[in-house]
């Protein structure tokens, strides 16, 4: 006998990300502020006077990817029962990535699944890891090996964070943002190009086409069956850089930059990128205090690296490259490792 | 400026479960079978026998409820990654509601969810853990409190793999069955009254009528927002009795057994069950060997555990009642303390 389970449809999960001043928000419910002792100093005043709730709680973590960890999320989750929170109350990231990702993993678990809405502080999260659910810690075989999908009810991307944003950081989102622009759109590209990033109307302008891109692409595709992949440029090198560098050396961002200057080298090698273009890139990234080179020690260590990312635990490597130009997107799988090995030599000698 | 989120609509999901001796089952992708000791012993040759797949592993965790915490459950995440594991292996749960909830929850979060078919080898499990998607472990806090709602790929249930089982255990899966008989269908309650339910075309038509009456309320509401509440008949007053005994006297179905006769005592004070039929599911329960009587010690202290549910965490207890008599229900909240300390008084003296 077969019985069939047929879940009723759900309404397709639907939120909006606000990019404007933080509104002044009211909530029925217990909220928790999930934030770190670096945030917290600089924000949770502000972001404490715009809720209103009937009991609003603090959990801090330590500040660092290092502490991006089961641990830590186990510590997030202890909090919220030791406040026996139930599952009406509310979580609410307050910082970076790794804030984001922890919240949203913890809110995922808690009681089965509790809502949380994102409020990103850097513009790394703001223009990527606050949209699109991914949720996850890291673990010793990786990073955000452990994790799930999960939305968040709201995203409240406030411009006037950055302001206390170091330069550094800053500096480390656009290289996400780049990303999108060579990816999908080569006009956003010349803007990029033209524009001087720091003056208040274009940051806002770069976060809102950035959001809107990465938002079209997780309509799509929530997780990652086939054209989310595509967000992954530059991260296939550019986990093997953090990688070989303990995660110490680089913000992630700036492995993200490292990685598509990489990625577009294979792309001009496999003759779907212009030398020119390459070039292009790789000037803008500068002009951004990113870097771009990386000494590759050992090109055959390299490359079994690569394997280490759960994208290529399956014994494929999966290339993002441009398309053809600056605005297209191309997915390379079974490359010939010796076309591979012959980039890599090439960094080698970088 | 607003960004909507708009996830596509996905297919609703969906997926079989098979009440017939266990099929052959092909895979193309890494397996792993996730079970305890106790239960390889009986089974895990036949089930291997029946499954073709690259690349079979067995993952052993401890047998007993004692083991289902985030402990065991991280240890099962770190021997797929040991075995490199990608996202797209298969976890078959074999085993009891133990394994089959660790099984589903860490699908949920490796590598942000990998798919997984439940094998459930108890009565308990068979008829109500294995269908409709929660998973999760216990802490100190409570039973259950960390997890998600995540649906298997598919359930194979076996009705032969219960020729090995004690008869303690299959008594407390008969409760389980009785509960649904008590909430949803007279006529099922009146069949179960008259069989012999060791019989092995009894037992079958047993199971088949269970799963399909849990799957019609999962199918409606997946996340408990409103009628699967009703499937927590006997579980509100069952959870203070495993908690007071520490999780040791009952297994979980007898609880449950005890629970629904004191939901019956409060339903019969609110006039929503005759005594005589209150008699009539305790006479059944009695004749399948389970228990029905509990001696509170304090009832102010069992009273104040309720809240230690999770979902009474909001300061509210749910309590789940026949709806007039057997085969229909009624939620009822907000009910005043000194008629619910009159029940549990009642049984102070039983």
């Amino acid at each position: 006998m077969i019985v069939p389970i047929r879940l009723n449809p759900v309404a397709p999960k639907a939120y909006d990300i606000v990019i404007d001043s933080l509104p002044k928000l009211d909530f029925d419910t217990k909220v928790a502020i999930v934030t770190n002792p670096t945030v917290a100093a600089l924000h949770l005043e502000r972001v404490m006077a715009s809720i209103e709730a009937p009991q609003i709680e603090v959990v801090e973590v330590p500040d660092g990817e290092e502490y991006k960890n089961m641990d830590t999320l186990l510590s997030i989750l202890d909090s919220l029962f030791e406040k026996r929170f139930d599952r009406k109350s509310l979580l609410i990231a307050l910082g970076g990535g790794v804030i984001g990702d922890m919240t949203g993993f913890a809110a995922s678990i808690y009681q089965r699944g509790i809502d949380f809405i994102q409020i990103p502080t850097t513009l790394l999260s703001q223009v990527d890891a606050s949209v699109g659910g991914k949720t996850g810690v890291n673990n010793r075989f990786g990073k955000n090996l452990i994790g799930s999908f999960y939305q968040p009810k709201a995203v409240y991307i406030d411009p006037d964070f950055l302001k206390t944003l170091p330069e550094r950081e800053y500096a480390a989102g656009i290289a996400e943002i780049v990303k999108m622009a060579v990816m999908f759109d080569a006009e956003f590209f010349d803007f990029l190009e033209e524009s001087d990033l720091k003056s208040p109307d274009n940051v806002e302008r770069m976060i809102a086409r950035s959001v809107s891109l990465k938002a079209e692409v997780v309509n799509m595709d929530e997780k990652e069956a086939g054209i989310r992949a595509v967000l992954n440029y530059g991260h296939t090198f550019g986990h093997v850089v953090e990688n070989e560098t303990s995660y110490s050396r680089y913000l992630h961002g700036e492995a993200v930059a490292i990685g598509m200057v990489m990625a577009n080298m294979l792309a001009v090698e496999l003759g779907l990128l212009s030398e020119e273009e390459a070039e292009r890139v790789r000037r803008l990234l500068e002009r951004n205090s990113l870097p771009t080179r990386y000494r590759i020690e050992d090109g055959e260590e390299f490359y079994e690296h690569f394997f280490l990312d759960k994208k290529s635990m399956n014994g494929k490597i999966k290339f993002i490259l441009p398309g053809g130009s600056i605005g297209s997107h191309r997915i390379v799988e079974d490359l010939p490792k010796d076309v591979v090995m012959k980039v890599l030599d090439k960094m080698a000698g970088a």
